[in-house]
């Protein structure tokens, strides 16, 4: 069973991505460490003892549609209770609407050990999150205040309605239609599909924010507006009043996350009888101008699928590592005992589970950094605040694709360890197999991610940006040479190395662009944010390692610098000659 | 839908692994290349029309127990008596027992076919041919004549029954056991799990292949037994007797293959009311001798598996292509049509699918090289008999484990290519991915393939065997040097460099081998196996498109080689620097 491992992320906020620092230089306000270290605690608790215990029966049972109501899994309900009256949801609201308002890398460092505990579970609060940061930035006055507050505690959820039949990645493909009413309301119509806890029982109001298009909107992008559309009605003092037009018509049947319901919506449908077809919404932001306010919680929605690789890969690690301590097969020169030796004891094994742990670290280590950049960015200003959000922006992509690439590939191992027994659904290793590979996907494919990272991130900062974080990360390769600490044989070489082929390979994408050779750019996308983790990794790694003497964690540095750092030239080489071979071998893939 | 790629199979056998050079040479005696295109033809309809569809229900449906019997999925055992009249099950079967004897090479072909259209269907003659291959080879002419040719026709069906929950991996744990009845039987006592097809409806009887250890056994290994204990009893005229003493007391609830039934089957537990306990057993080979009769059947057992890793990538390659062609999203430069591209045009996408193709190619021809090994041993005497047994030993361990993860691998990315539909069940891309993660398990997982390879594999022929195998195909690599052919860019340098790799690696191995370092070469063998995997591929590619001018064969070897391969490098690091850092690591691991 899953523990909270609160030292573990504590250690890495700190020491690895810059909270003690930030604590230090006083960039957090009232926040000191202790007051970290208890609310990790908490979360941490909650996680093992609250939350991870309803992972399965989540699982086997899901959430059940019928009648347009959902009825999530036994126990979920009052689980969803007892986390907003322990105040969790409002962990980084706003303080005005009785948030708590802190810093984001507490917020991940929580939603990590949420979602270890159960992704299908944590996903939905991540919604609600999404839709309060899209109303406190975009929202007039009115609605925040008939909403936020209910928003921020939890009392309400939110959903982000994006998706359609016809458009998934390409939004500009959209045809929700909104209409004018007259009365500065807007009538919605239109079916969105994939919509994460769209209906379900765990608050009496749901609260949608919902693209569309006005009749007289450019086509594409440009012609899309962001509306909040209510499930009931709210009256002036805040009590429920009618059913708004809007209903589940169905639920997907899913790989995984079986406990979260994925929803298709209707809306105007005239579902409500008696009154007149068309679901009443209220503007977000100004017309045309939705996605923009989208954006604004993407990179955070984004982040917090990271989380959920990480979450995944930790829980799958934290599994595989009681079995294989637990399981017996065989004899092994390194045990002692009596009969047969735990199969932790077998190089093979002992390859698989470092290799888990090392990865689950990275990824953690880069979505903690990815955070603290956003809390610097919102702590500082000017030039500070433009680098601060430029950094957030250019780890976002990979903390989302490089940590869900590994959620799925150390469940994969994790189910591995457990031989026959892992294919085998009570022993909980396949769920984690199966959950963790939606991530990849949601909240933007990590293809899109890797697109995103070449064509919008690199170019950040005149292209001068990715430099500057390339050179603090070879800094920490000097403190480890100057370090005179024994027992990290090549580890220096090869984070040097891999630095480099992150270098080459930047250089080769920026050349590439400034040429336009925009195809031959986007061959290689997926390779460079690869290599850009792993060599951002390994300089975590070993900051990690500096900044605790302990035989662990610089052995731990040593395996993957030595083990798992030698691919990021083959990486390289796939950025910088790969792309020639590509195009002529598409063409047998392409029907006639 | 799936559909047999029957000339692409008629393609690598002939031209890849050698079948046109056998015929020439008339290594197969009246087979002819006009008789092998009929056969593969013939199997493949049967595939695509006959299997295939019945997948999806497979996966819904299940096998279900009742009452100690096991009902198949709807229209299962109507396709099992079809594919049975088509004389499918004797395809390898001896001729005296009524078999085609065809040469492995046509099997696994056919094999592949099968695993596509449903690997929870094909899986279950795979274990019936295990049965007849050791009955073949050890069991007494009284056994042979009562069983042989009604397990050969497929009339009954034979399974496996080696794990038992205390031994998996490890064999020497076996704790069933076997008392000598006095007229030449044998009773049987315990339990066995993980047994696939253990119980069913296909057949009328079903002959159970069990170890079980004789009360004045030595330990370990040197004391297991194997029995054949069939479900009823067989009179001397062939009709059908009492019932044995054998149940199944349950069903494994699995990740994937849901229409194969994983039995626990029960031995003498006084399941036959009013009869004495214990399952009747008739000797198979001699006493104590049994684990060498089970190995006769391993090395055909885990190419099969090996098989159902190509299989399953096969299919998931043409689910993802269709998918890709049809699936419109964005625009892409090399799309000239209305509205949106279809995403093959993506170069993220080729990426992918090119990834794919290629994997799946050589994990193909990996396996049919390994199945041409087998029957050109069989084919031949003496030294030349030695040498394909060598090779077809050495390529076994390789087939398994690198196809397998290749499944796994394959099935992955063509989910991700569906996006969110990848994710939904209905779609079927997922059920490749849960069906795919059984493979790289059983039949001994990748860890002891690797460990088979690099122990018992790399020090055939006094070490030499592996080094002539590489000296062939680095003359592959001389030949396309001296091609000429345009449009190879890169191409032998990366197979050169690869094959280098190779050899280093092996020649580190040897010497660890030799200084008695066993945990250092255990700890390389899973990135070694891999190793000798992408290199051999790389050259088998190359093979191919020599034999065949055609641009599409000559550029996905090109991407291959300019794209995939340069990982060879990153692994021979590992193989010959890894273990340093892993045994230090590895202490953290293990608990006190």
């Amino acid at each position: 069973m899953y523990r909270a491992p609160v030292e573990e992320i504590s250690f890495t906020l700190k020491h690895v991505a810059g909270l003690k620092a930030g604590l230090d230089e006083g960039a957090f306000g009232e926040l000191s460490e202790d007051l970290v270290d208890a609310i990790l605690e908490e979360a941490g608790r909650f996680a093992t003892d609250e939350v991870a215990p309803l992972r399965k029966v989540g699982d086997e049972k899901g959430a059940v549609l019928k009648d347009a109501a959902v009825t999530t899994p036994p126990g979920w309900k009052e689980l969803y209770r007892r986390w907003i009256d322990g105040g969790w949801n409002a962990l980084q609201g706003p303080e005005e609407y009785g948030g708590q308002a802190l810093p984001a890398m507490l917020g991940v460092a929580a939603l990590e050990m949420w979602n270890s505990g159960s992704m299908a579970f944590a996903i939905g609060p991540t919604l609600t999150m999404g839709a309060v940061e899209a109303m406190e930035k975009h929202a007039t006055e009115d609605l925040k205040k008939k909403y936020l507050e209910k928003l921020v505690s939890g009392e309400w959820m939110g959903t982000m309605n994006l998706t359609e039949p016809q458009a998934g990645s390409d939004l500009a493909a959209l045809r929700a239609r909104a209409e004018r009413a007259g009365d500065g309301t807007y009538r919605i119509f239109g079916q969105k599909i994939f919509i994460t806890y769209g209906e379900h029982d765990f608050t009496d109001n749901i609260v949608h924010m919902v693209l569309a298009r006005l009749p007289d909107a450019p086509v594409g992008t440009r012609g899309i507006s962001l509306f909040l559309v209510p499930k009931f009605f709210v009256n002036d003092d805040g009590s429920l009043g009618g059913r708004n037009d809007v209903f589940c018509s169905g639920l997907e049947e899913k790989l995984g996350i079986h406990g979260s319901p994925t929803c298709t919506m209707i809306y105007g449908d005239g579902f409500v009888k008696g009154s007149e077809a068309g679901a009443v919404g209220w503007l977000i932001g100004e017309e045309n101008k939705g996605l923009a306010c989208m954006f604004t919680m993407m990179n955070n929605a984004r982040l917090a699928v990271g989380m959920q690789g990480v979450a995944v890969a930790e829980a799958a690690f934290q599994k595989a590592l009681a079995y294989a301590n637990d399981r017996r097969q065989g004899k092994a020169s390194t045990y002692q005992g009596e009969g047969m030796a735990p199969i932790v004891h077998h190089p093979d094994v002992q390859r698989n589970l470092l290799t888990m742990k090392a990865l689950t670290q990275i990824a953690r280590a880069i979505s903690y950094s990815c955070a603290y950049a956003t809390d610097k960015a919102r702590a500082s200003d000017g030039d500070d605040r433009q680098h601060w959000q430029d950094r957030a922006n250019l780890l976002t992509p990979i903390a989302k694709a490089f940590s869900t690439d590994v959620g799925v590939d150390v469940a994969s191992l994790g189910l591995q360890i457990h031989g026959g027994m892992g294919f085998i659904e009570e022993t909980g290793a396949a769920a984690l197999y199966r959950d963790a590979r939606i991530a990849p996907i949601y909240e933007g494919t990590n293809g899109i991610q890797a697109i995103d990272l070449v064509v919008r991130k690199l170019p950040q900062g005149g292209g001068e940006h990715v430099f500057g974080y390339i050179s603090e990360l070879a800094e920490i390769v000097s403190e480890l040479r100057t370090s005179n600490l024994h027992g990290f044989g090549q580890t220096a070489n090869a984070i040097d190395n891999a630095l480099d082929d992150l270098s080459d390979a930047t250089r080769h994408l920026q050349k590439l662009a400034g040429e336009g050779r925009v195809d031959e750019a986007l061959a290689g996308a997926t390779p460079y944010l690869r290599l850009f983790a792993l060599a951002s990794g390994g300089a975590y790694l070993a900051r990690g390692a500096l900044a605790e003497e302990n035989e662990a964690r610089q052995s731990l540095c040593r395996f993957f610098a030595e083990n798992l750092l030698g691919e990021t030239r083959a990486l390289k080489d796939r950025v910088v000659g790969g792309a020639a071979s590509l195009s002529a071998a598409a063409k047998s893939l392409i029907s006639a």
